[in-house]
């Protein structure tokens, strides 16, 4: 069902609001509408924690003196009836004596059932699932539904899909411009960069935050790191461990023996199966315990292969220097055996194209609707 | 040394021609300047075989009486000194009493040297070679530098650098759109397309261009088909042998042994090497005798990589499909083992990055200056 003229109305409201004030929670909008279809009132979910859209949409419409008992109250999603950072909006629109509510997508955590409490309410309540809205909310949607981050992939490679020569040399594939992008956009969106000791040990990977203004910054670290080998003696050097000095890094392994861990590490223990892959499902959703609802992945192929294999990247960030590598002995972007056939290779959606430079920039999201 | 302005004034008006419509020649503008500064006439080379961008600006400056003794003439590329399809601009230039010649770029064919013949005459000449005008002509250059066509590469592929999958279907990567753009600009400017035996047998290609319009028409092909397979009997129904009534294909075989060859063929017969390959010299130089300027190149991956590791690419046209085949056994784009060191791969320009749909479309020229 296309979105009538007052979905619209919320839909341009919520992405008034700005994301990154916003996040983790979702952007909303919300309209209110007299019965001779005249809208009182409006308002968004401007930043987290603080007031819902459809608090600031009714509040908006009580100051013209609007009879609310008369009115249709227009949310581009399911309003929570939940005891939050603020009150459930259910209990404000029955306060209001509101009887009519139109739904622009359902919440897609199956706990939250607004749409139910208002029917036992005897609010009249109709419900859309806009493909837009879900866009909007892309992120928080794959939050919800699958209780993980949403993951975002970051990868240099040739023409050729090469991420490194056959010695491992990835230094540097994509031109100086598209390594400012991942400070400047990147890194900073993320709640926490995920990567192997490898990629670390290799480049003494410093994975913070350098702005071209001049400010450091530095976010989780996520390092798969089934042997500890961060802890050895001889890795104790490590750039990384001095760049955080604000946040953690999560080392997740397998080994017991625990050796001194500095001040800003931890160790998490987890399953490794005898590949020794790390169980992605577990490390997901202790990623969503600990808070990180956006992740960034900058690692190597067999990680990306892996997390691509099982579906878990929702958007691929790849810049693509203007080289062929020419060698099927260097490293692949992608390396694996599983899809036989062209009818079923994996599909992304192509989102944007650009130039920095020498190097072309797609963006690919998952197709998950 | 930067362009002057009237050399500029030249590459303006080179560019207003047609390339269409001049090529295989290359785009010339030429501007006749007082010795005061004033631009007295100005012309381009407008269409193949006709006249040269100085002959009209001479004649433009004549018809406002013009003393062309106390004029400079600025052209964009060296004027020639041979007859061609017109007489020598040398002698013209000479016959005028111009004084002063200022040449934006050398003509890339060493045996035409116009700057000589005007030196030898008593003109004083000024030779640059700005880039922007090589740039300008560079499948001209390419011509003439190399004797061989300017050649252009078309690929389809997956993110993951696949043409297609592990037994060989590529029907379809690239979106419908991709590939009537392959039908509306990339077969129509080029003379002739090269492409090998086992291409046209496997997906029975027509590799004729039918435009949107409903026009057909065809152009030469070149097929590397060392043993002649498509004039096995088995093979006499492909249709390209009907879809090329007003053009010629050519199959480049070893086989000496002629069997019985339909009105439209012409067979050439080549050295291969042990290894089955084309010589790929051989092969150039042919193009050129054959009046093939610019060809394009749609095949697997195994003639793409043997040309590109012999730099004969000179512009790469890939249509990159929103998927990943994730099959290291699916067939490659490139499939060498040359390059070892991430300092060596092999450079090209980025000089355009297009969406078509949910394709990326992405074209790179070789680095030739």
């Amino acid at each position: 069902m296309a979105m009538d003229s007052f979905m619209e109305a919320a839909f341009n409201i919520a992405k008034t609001a700005d994301f990154m004030r916003v996040r983790p929670n979702p952007l909303v909008g919300a309209v209110v509408v007299s019965g001779d279809g005249v809208i009182l009132g409006q308002g968004c979910h401007e930043q987290f924690g603080q007031a819902h859209a459809e608090l600031h949409a009714i509040n908006n419409a009580l100051r013209q003196k609007s009879d609310l008992s008369r009115c249709s109250l227009y949310v581009t999603l399911e309003p929570c009836s939940h005891q939050g950072k603020t009150p459930p909006c259910t209990e404000l629109i029955k306060k209001h004596g509101i009887k009519r509510v139109i739904v622009g997508s359902r919440d897609p955590n199956p706990l939250v059932s607004g749409v139910d409490v208002l029917r036992n309410a005897g609010i009249d309540v109709e419900v859309h699932n806009h493909p837009e809205l879900i866009e909007l909310n892309k992120e928080f949607f794959v939050n919800q539904r699958y209780q993980r981050p949403y993951v975002v992939l970051k990868m240099a490679m040739t023409i050729d899909g090469k991420i490194a020569d056959r010695n491992g040399n990835s230094k540097w594939l994509s031109n100086e411009l598209s390594r400012k992008y991942v400070h400047e956009k990147l890194r900073p969106s993320a709640d926490a960069i995920l990567t192997t000791y490898n990629t670390i040990i290799k480049d003494d990977a410093r994975l913070n935050i350098r702005k071209q203004d001049g400010s450091i910054y530095d976010k989780n670290v996520l390092v798969i790191d089934r042997d500890l080998k961060l802890l050895n003696r001889e890795n104790s050097g490590l750039s990384i461990f001095q760049t955080h000095p604000n946040s953690i890094i999560y080392l997740f392994g397998a080994q017991k023996e625990l050796k001194k861990v500095p001040d800003n590490v931890r160790v998490i223990f987890t399953d490794f199966d005898v590949d020794g892959n790390i169980n992605l499902e577990v490390l997901m959703k202790l990623q969503f315990d600990l808070q990180h609802y956006r992740m960034l992945v900058e690692a190597g192929g067999k990680l990306a292969t892996q997390l691509l294999m099982h579906n878990y990247i929702d958007e691929m960030h790849l810049f693509i220097a203007p080289k062929l590598m020419m060698d099927q002995h260097a490293i692949k972007f992608i390396n694996a055996n599983t899809i036989l056939d062209i009818s079923s290779t994996k599909e992304f959606e192509l989102t944007e194209v650009n130039h920095i430079q020498s190097d072309a920039y797609l963006i690919y999201v998952r197709k998950f609707l």
